[in-house]
């Protein structure tokens, strides 16, 4: 399987999840410190590290440690390639919208069109 | 927990798999038989059927059947949610890099402007 494709497996699957979403969400707005990061959440901090983990592992998030401070931020590239895929999907599905809806008009036109004893149809 | 939140979820969830992400590209171009939808992948059709039912549960697509024949179809509004809680993100995430780009040019300012004897901060 590409290396692109299973990228995105792990985006999505990483995704999947309302307190990874949230950390997400934190992150967007500047790097944050684990211990800020955990406060919200009403979960264990190994649990949490566990969220976090899998956010750095399909390149969502990055740290650094500083002393005993571990540091995260986010990481677009990943996100800005799943916000592609979906885009390309949306994209697709509204030229098909815009295709039917020519064919549509062109059936609505012929059907309402003046039949004249001029047409082709008719001379032939 | 919020429905939207769950939705999102199973979206995410959904997508985090490549043959399911093939049967939502295959969609965007049109409706679509089961059994066409199958042809590519090497894969049992009662497995097969289990990636289409997820991709069922969570809104993705609909099926109409008529007669033997399962049709499917895409259902954007899913996608659409998912894709737009990752703009937003990325839109945070822009907005913060243009706060610190800005940041960063008035420091540079400060730095480069030749102080004068009629700035307020030498009057004062």
């Amino acid at each position: 399987m590409p290396k692109q494709f299973q990228q995105l497996d792990r985006v999505f699957q990483a995704l999947a999840d309302p307190t990874r979403r949230a950390v997400v969400e934190r992150l967007a707005n500047g790097p944050t410190a684990m211990s800020e990061l955990a406060r919200p959440f009403a979960m264990a901090l190994p649990s949490f590290a566990q969220h976090l983990d899998v956010l750095e592992a399909c390149g969502l998030v990055q740290s650094q440690k500083q002393g005993r401070v571990r540091t995260y931020r986010l990481a677009p590239e990943p996100l800005q390639d799943a916000e592609q895929w979906m885009a390309q999907q949306r994209a697709h599905w509204e030229r098909r919208l815009d295709q039917l809806d020519a064919y549509l008009n062109e059936l609505k036109e012929q059907h309402h069109e003046p039949r004249s004893p001029s047409t082709d149809r008719l001379e032939a």
